[in-house]
């Protein structure tokens, strides 16, 4: 059986291997303008995005690159996805660009239909949606969501507050603005605003020089890999982090109102763990009373072969609040619990409340996802790559340590012996036509779109053969 | 001579008078369905989009009314604008909604171009930009920008971080995660996130179960009405509310890295102060090493009769950073001092570093706005509303109150005698075919869009005329 090509469905013309002109001058020459009038640091190449196609992305020069970075994680269905293109010039489209509405107050007609087909997709058990910006602002819109659940615990979900509260929060002071904390873990990432940032615990540049609220973090397990062959202690391993997750949320000083944690720390170096583990936070934080938030921002829609990577867990009951950003092109939260809705209203608000323009685009992904069943395609495929990386590995044991990801779709990474190898490695894949990115310091991500198959992982697998080859 | 009519060019068929079939009968039914899956507490109406136009917003049920309230002051040249609508259709909008990029890693070789075209309408003195996505967001990169340049004034701009901040930081300690504050103003209004949350200080629904910063807030002058009678006092207020900023900032115990203020505060109310005092604020945060920080994202954008508030005051040298967001439809900060840009990559940095497709309406708002000057005939229209309305408020005293906003475009307020009566005005004005909104819990604002004018003014002054009447 030859399965089915999406992605020459969409991109009859999509390029068949990449284009190395091994020239920058006009990338670095735009670099250099562009630094006049925006911070210009980060710039890895300017893209020319008008010649990408599908799976390969072109920059001024005319390099055409394999894109297993996809705009960190952030692409979907391809460059120019015709059906995406078909959905950016639809009325309702044209509508929400220039009647960008405040939701919250004054929502389209049509916004019902809107978060319809974006809870089409949604994670099992949840049936709400709460809209954002961005995973940042999804993941600080969870929190508020937790603090003010929390609260309403203590107080009664329909109690009015107290003079002391309203007078209190206006000197930014207890009890109206109580202490109360998200717990995280090491190692995990979920943005960079002030709150964000807090929980945020993978590399020091995210937040240097940025005051952040003094909230704990736990241990993520580490595990030794090969998995099946120290079954035994990771079960320890997992046992001894829970333990810490209970002793924080029992002995901490400022109360923990929710867990937030990632189905698989992406950023911070595609660190796994065991289903049980997380049943194992589930159970904790049903005991404590606190809420578990899942951030899917990175992990979720597709990429590790199920739409929602913490699906595989089967928890019992789903978590309580699942954040997503990243490749839905929308931002936002997932939750069951009506009493996740505040008590009263204008506390979960903002003057937009998310941006329609794309949550109708989130709702055309997730149609395209179904209809050419692309999560169960990316656990094919993925299974396909990770098997022909494993017998890489075992050619470069050196430049290719603990590959992970084993039947997680294409969420796979694996490591090097250092930062600086590392780096060199990412920067050299440049020159077999590949654009490639990493995670922590001395890991390599595979982030490719839900549309990357079988002939496109045969041209990754021998770029790296043959870059790794003249190491 | 008879003024241009720029909404009649836009909207030849812009309704003539509003439509009031008094029925909301589809609005409640779609509100309570809406509920099942979204907040549903703060829907005035349901809108249809399709059917609004120009200064006119139509309801699900068919009442089309004048909005002066315009999405919570977000909406710029009115609903359906064909100029925006051609912006909405082109390629360039297509390619950045179906090929959103990590702007800070690979930009699109179009971001000059966009970033050039929101340049123009720039602040005086303001050549630079960093882009976000609300306003919350945009107050809160500056405020990183406003901390990573107070921690490199210490250190040195191109100093290297020491072992013990790269360690500290990540335990969220100092002193790599430091204590630094902002100190902004009492009733002044900067978002709901965390880091904006704490500076906000104009209602407690804003902010309530949420934890803080604990950061100071000053005074901001409450002037005595009407302005020119009470020269000498508030003169006095002013000299009083900038000793207390200068006394915060010499003694509080948390460094105080930047000031933020808005030009006219909003939400707060429509507070406004002197030149002078602004001066005061520029004169102080120069003398003490702090930054000037000025949110104009409900201010920015034309509707005071300049395109930004803070011009009208002359500061000398510009404010550090000035925000913006709502009208601009994309939102960011404007800054001129190039130690702005913090000394390494990837501090100021997230996925998406602001949404193209975002910016590129903002640069197409910038170029209409100026085709057609319309902050000039912003303020035209403004001062014929003004002078309409100082009448209204001699007939009906107590219903308006300090009426506010003379010389300052459309951008106008009033009181009432209290929360009850302000909010039952509000409700009343539907009957009478207004949609309007309220600041502070006993003040109505108008922020009508930038195509606002004399025929719709008075539409609006006959409309409250004709309420108050039977009050």
């Amino acid at each position: 059986m030859t399965a089915k090509s999406v992605a020459s469905l969409y991109f009859p013309n999509e390029p068949t291997e990449p284009t190395v002109v091994a020239s920058h001058a006009k990338s670095d020459a735009e670099k250099a303008q562009i630094g006049k009038v925006f911070d210009n640091r980060g710039i890895y190449f300017v893209a020319d995005y008008d010649k990408s196609q599908g799976n390969y992305i072109a920059d001024v020069d005319g390099n055409v690159y394999l894109d297993v970075y996809a705009q960190i994680a952030s692409i979907p269905l391809g460059y120019n996805n015709p059906a995406l293109i078909e959905t950016a010039k639809s009325d309702k489209m044209v509508r929400a660009i220039v009647d960008r509405p405040a939701t919250g107050n004054f929502p389209g007609a049509d916004i019902n239909e809107i978060v319809g087909e974006i809870l089409k997709v949604a994670p099992k058990g949840q049936d709400k949606v709460w809209s954002g910006l961005s995973g940042a602002d999804a993941n600080e819109l969870a929190f508020k969501a937790a603090f003010f659940w929390y609260q309403a615990q203590k107080r009664g979900y329909q109690t009015q507050f107290t003079q002391e509260e309203l007078t209190s929060v206006m000197q930014n002071e207890a009890p109206g603005s109580p202490d109360l904390a998200i717990l995280s873990f090491e190692r995990g990432f979920h943005g960079r605003l002030f709150a964000s940032g807090s929980t945020t615990c993978s590399k020091p540049i995210h937040k240097l020089d940025m005051p952040t609220f003094k909230w704990p973090k736990a241990q993520f397990p580490s595990y030794k890999y090969p998995l099946d062959k120290y079954a035994e202690e990771n079960k320890k391993e997992d046992e001894r982090c829970l333990k810490i997750v209970e002793d924080i949320i029992t002995t901490n000083k400022i109360p923990v109102a929710a867990v937030l944690v990632e189905p698989i720390q992406s950023e911070g170096g595609d660190n796994h763990a065991s289903a049980e583990f997380f049943q194992g936070l589930r159970d904790i934080t049903l005991k404590h009373g606190s809420l578990l938030i899942m951030d899917e921002v990175q992990t979720g829609v597709g990429a590790t072969g199920v739409m929602w990577a913490h699906e595989r867990f089967n928890l019992q009951p789903p978590p309580d609040l699942v954040t997503f950003s990243k490749k839905f092109q929308s931002a936002g939260y997932f939750f069951h619990d009506p009493e996740i809705i505040p008590n009263f209203a204008y506390r979960q608000f903002n003057t937009w409340c998310g941006d329609p323009a794309r949550m109708i685009l989130a709702g055309a992904i997730g149609e395209q996802i179904v209809k050419h069943d692309l999560v169960t395609r990316t656990a094919e495929v993925g299974d396909y790559l990770y098997a022909k990386l494993e017998k890489l590995a075992e050619k470069y044991p050196s430049y290719m340590r603990d590959l992970r990801g084993k039947n997680r779709g294409t969420f796979i990474a694996w490591s090097l012996e250092n930062a600086d190898a590392r780096n060199k490695f990412l920067s050299d894949m440049k020159t077999v036509g590949v654009n490639i990115g990493g995670c922590a310091d001395d890991s390599v991500r595979l982030r490719p779109a839900l549309i990357f198959e079988e002939k496109h992982a045969d041209i990754l697998v021998a770029a790296i053969d043959k870059l790794l080859s003249t190491y």
